[in-house]
């Protein structure tokens, strides 16, 4: 048997190592057009920081170490075309710039995403970077040391990660969103209190541009950015620009091969990993993910998802039978002394679905009062009207709001509505939450609200 | 109406409050032994420790608060004796030394618990303390702020919490306990590891002894302890004692007047929070606890379950209809560094109770690896072999074990088993935990052992 992955950053690489435990004698082939294999992406931001300095701290498994286990890594080899009449996939080396056939038995694809390029005048010029790969990540933190003004478009996840690895080197950043309000991923009110958080952190330190486009790059005669312009023809100096304005999964090559894609754009698979062309799987950002509250398809690319959904490939190809059941679309990232978290529908999303939503918001201290480091946190709960079910939760703040996210996706999970979730157990001590958690102050105060609409 | 509470520490003070924003008209009267009413008694140790200096912020509510509500608070009034035909309760002034009788069309029994006192000889010596009202909290510091050396005997979450205390007060500590390891409420096995980790956070500042009782204390001419003996003939100096050898419910003269108890001593109560005799509620540690797992007896007494369960009982007694369902048994503690945590049934109690218990164990980062805070955490889960369900977990160590557990309670709450909950989709970024949570990997290699068995 013979396996081929392309791709190899979190699925492929999960796919692989699992594929291998499970068929010692399969013969696997991992292609990818990257530098590097098998490293943790979502930490670029922290190599950026200096949290470490050395950019191998973030490959989980080296090129080495597949080839010792038999998984022959194919680095700057891109999959241009597949042909599943005849198994096989038409390969391009970057480095030799030649091309090859390469037959499968199985396939997975593990391609990932891609940055979306905003329509920006001169978006090509040096120092303009975008943040994907290990390479993107040293050219930043070196760009970043010998830089006093970074720019960042989009403040997405990335962007706040971004924001924060800059302000900690010492830059003064500017950060410019097309929203209204930063982390639009967030409901508008919770995102105009992130918005009002951070900014009242560091006045000096950064600042935050919304309701604004970034339309021109402004270079010198060696053709770095020096500057920008926006669309409300306001001009600024700057040394740098990195652009996080989302991202779109690398599928083409995938559709023209026949492989069907969803209504979310990325490749449509079922709880097997299973494309629509047998032998062929995809996993990780480049495919569609099942919401797990009803069901509904979604894509939300994040690296926990992309490890489970490869490892589940590999088994399933191996013989296995094991579903992947979907995501919560739980996320988290921290911004400064800030934490923002989230699970579940929110209260927009939610109504684009075709719930009834209805939603409390409680700002509450995250420990007791008492404590020395007792901070505040803001939490929204959304539940369904109907049916009282609970669709999702926000929490932001300088406490500790990721434990309560984390303490409602078993819930989501279990399909609790409101009124049960009233009854959870949470710990207390002071050291960690007040007598009533605020998450049980929101929870009671939504069923008070669902039941009296 | 008149409504009498007995007891005002949780969940006395809690359901004297939310009777009042029922009832408007009602006539509340709170009696109490204590010289306080409605206070954090889970704060003390963090007064004793000197995070706060004003014992007043452990007030939540004072007497002068409930009287301008119409909450009439009697202080050092000790309930004695309920007349239960004649609505009637026999009340001793402990100030004046002089009895009363009161009427009640309602009444709510929150008399809490009381420690439990060990066979020592010399026990009533001066500076041997126990911990429970403010007034012990005041004495403790206002000793252990004169004291080289302190005596913890038993070492449940109050005696870590005093640990610590004691410790961050600069003074040398020894703590005896009865049991093979220290927190013997964990499984043997977690309880063992708190102790290494324990121990080695600081050997020189204080000491652990176990399988070890104190059997004498000795006291100098002033009547003062100055030291103890323990049942291996060892003697050890010292400058003041607390006793923390847990708790027993105040049930006696409820008993008495024909109030029934449970299996497990506490008053017995329906989900209504009402005894078996008309018009009389019982709330907080006075009163039993079920399990919302599956429906068992116990008695677990925590503030977080009194300040709930006086709220049930407040709208039930006001003609309200909502139900307590129970506990999970879920709990936090501090001690220095350390997170000690848990939810639901350890394994020996699994076990006790009639389950089949199939555990594992995992120790991992608690973070992502490069990140400059990531710290381990072990954690335990148990899940029944026979049905799959989820059972309970055990998280200890200097990492967030405390988060991991808040994220099983919901789980437990929707009666999930293991390989419904190894789909849970937790938060990830690299400051918050590895891509693949521990709680995950441990639920992932639990079903592979319940299968494999």
């Amino acid at each position: 048997m013979k396996i081929v992955i392309l791709g190899g950053v979190a699925a492929g690489a999960k796919a692989a190592a699992k594929a291998r435990r499970l068929l010692p004698d399969a013969i696997i082939d991992l292609y990818t057009d990257d530098t590097h294999v098998s490293y943790s992406a979502c930490g670029l931001a922290y190599y950026i920081q200096g949290n470490f300095t050395d950019y191998r701290t973030l490959l989980v498994r080296s090129p080495e170490e597949f080839e010792a286990q038999g998984i022959h890594i194919h680095l700057l080899s891109k999959a241009i075309k597949i042909l599943p009449e005849s198994n096989q996939v038409l390969i391009q080396d970057l480095k030799e710039n030649s091309a090859y056939l390469t037959e499968y038995d199985q396939l997975v694809i593990a391609t990932g995403a891609r940055p979306v390029m905003p329509p920006i005048d001169n978006i090509n010029l040096k120092n303009v970077f975008t943040v994907r790969r290990i390479e993107d990540g040293i050219k930043i933190r070196e760009k970043a040391l010998q830089s006093k003004h970074a720019t960042i478009i989009g403040s997405g996840y990335i962007g706040m990660e971004l924001l924060e690895a800059f302000v900690e080197l010492g830059l003064k950043v500017t950060i410019v969103e097309f929203a209204p309000f930063v982390l639009p991923v967030f409901d508008n009110d919770i995102s105009k209190l992130i918005q009002q958080q951070l900014s009242s952190i560091s006045r000096t330190r950064f600042e935050i541009l919304t309701s604004e486009l970034v339309t021109e790059l402004f270079s010198n005669e060696q053709g770095e950015v020096v500057g920008f312009k926006t669309g409300t023809g306001k001009e600024f100096n700057t040394d740098m620009v990195v652009i996080c304005t989302g991202v779109k999964p690398n599928v083409e090559f995938a559709h023209d091969a026949g492989i069907a894609l969803g209504e979310t754009g990325a490749i449509k698979v079922n709880k097997h990993m299973r494309t629509n062309i047998q032998n062929i799987y995809a996993c990780g950002d480049c495919a569609e993910k099942t919401l797990i509250i009803d069901g509904s398809k979604v894509w939300i690319p994040l690296g926990s998802t992309a490890n489970k959904e490869g490892r589940i490939a590999a088994i399933n190809l191996s013989g296995g039978d094991e579903d992947f059941d979907g995501v919560l679309g739980s996320a988290v990232v921290r911004c400064l002394s800030l934490t923002m978290s989230m699970t579940g529908y929110t209260e927009r999303k939610a109504k684009a679905a075709g719930f009834q939503p209805v939603s409390v918001s409680v700002t509450k201290n995250d420990r007791v009062g008492y404590m020395p480091d007792v901070n505040n946190i803001t939490l929204k709960l959304t539940a369904d009207k109907t049916t009282g079910l609970l669709l999702g939760g926000q929490a932001v703040g300088a406490g500790d709001a990721d434990k309560r996210i984390n303490s409602l996706t078993g819930a989501l999970l279990g399909r609790l509505t409101v009124e049960e979730f009233t009854k959870n157990d949470l710990t207390y001590a002071p050291p960690f939450s007040p007598a009533i958690d605020p998450l049980l102050n929101a929870a009671q105060l939504l069923l008070e609200k669902i039941k009296k609409d």
